[in-house]
């Protein structure tokens, strides 16, 4: 009985942590690995943002690399980052939009001194043209957004 | 040995469905519940899209509720629909942004068919001013986002 129950605990045990620790995706219909840090909840102060981002042409595959890497280790590192979703104009893949989510304003604050936003600030001001920080209000705050970065 | 094990299979079940069924936002601290649809992977033909709506502000309050409305149920009831999620400028809540991903082309057309679908775009036509429909390329694609909807 000791043995069946000890193995049978491994098995919730197991699932339990596939569960929790596994995926951020769990409304998809197969279960996908991330490597995403435990975020914080949202707070009274927190910030909804969409940045918008007008590349330089000559520049739009390395501004591509910085954005990538800003955005990844953003949400793997920061438990203040709550999204960080980049996605580029089909018709002007020189225009960018970012959904950007911070826990509070101190999550916002810790995010810009990092020294992986700094690198990609510095790195990347010489291409782009134009920058628009739009903060917005989500209509429902019952509707639930997650970011997790895919192993 | 038996009882042991039923006792213990039905901690690991009822541990596997809190997981899967229970919260979108694993990511969180807190887990919360959700009522959204198990939903389908994204295909090669899925849609990213920024539906960007200018509403007339005479009709704003009215149209907030339909916008609303069928994003709920869009996430509940549609396996198809991957995200909806609707900001309003802070400086001009007029502007609507909403973040929509469909699975494929055939969930978008199910989508569009849908009676809340037609509900919202019958019930509002007279209260928008713009509607402008961006396709968009996600820069990572193992960044991931989830959108659902809490109980």
């Amino acid at each position: 009985m000791t043995r069946s129950l000890g193995i049978s605990s491994l098995v919730a045990t197991a699932l339990f942590l596939l569960c929790v620790c596994g995926d951020g995706n769990i409304s998809g219909s197969t279960p996908m690995e991330t490597n995403t840090c435990v975020k914080q909840p949202m707070q009274p102060d927190g910030i909804v943002r969409l940045s918008k981002i007008q590349v330089n042409p000559d520049y739009l595959d390395e501004y591509m690399k910085y954005a990538v890497e800003v955005g990844t280790k953003s949400l793997q590192t920061e438990p203040g980052v709550l999204t960080m979703y980049a996605v580029a104009d089909k018709e002007n893949p020189c225009n960018i939009t970012i959904l950007e989510t911070y826990a509070s304003q101190e999550a916002y604050k810790s995010h810009i001194a990092s020294p992986h936003f700094q690198k990609y600030k510095q790195g990347t001001l010489h291409m782009v043209d134009s920058l628009l920080l739009d903060d917005v209000t989500p209509l429902n705050p019952n509707n639930l957004i997650t970011n997790t970065i895919k192993k």
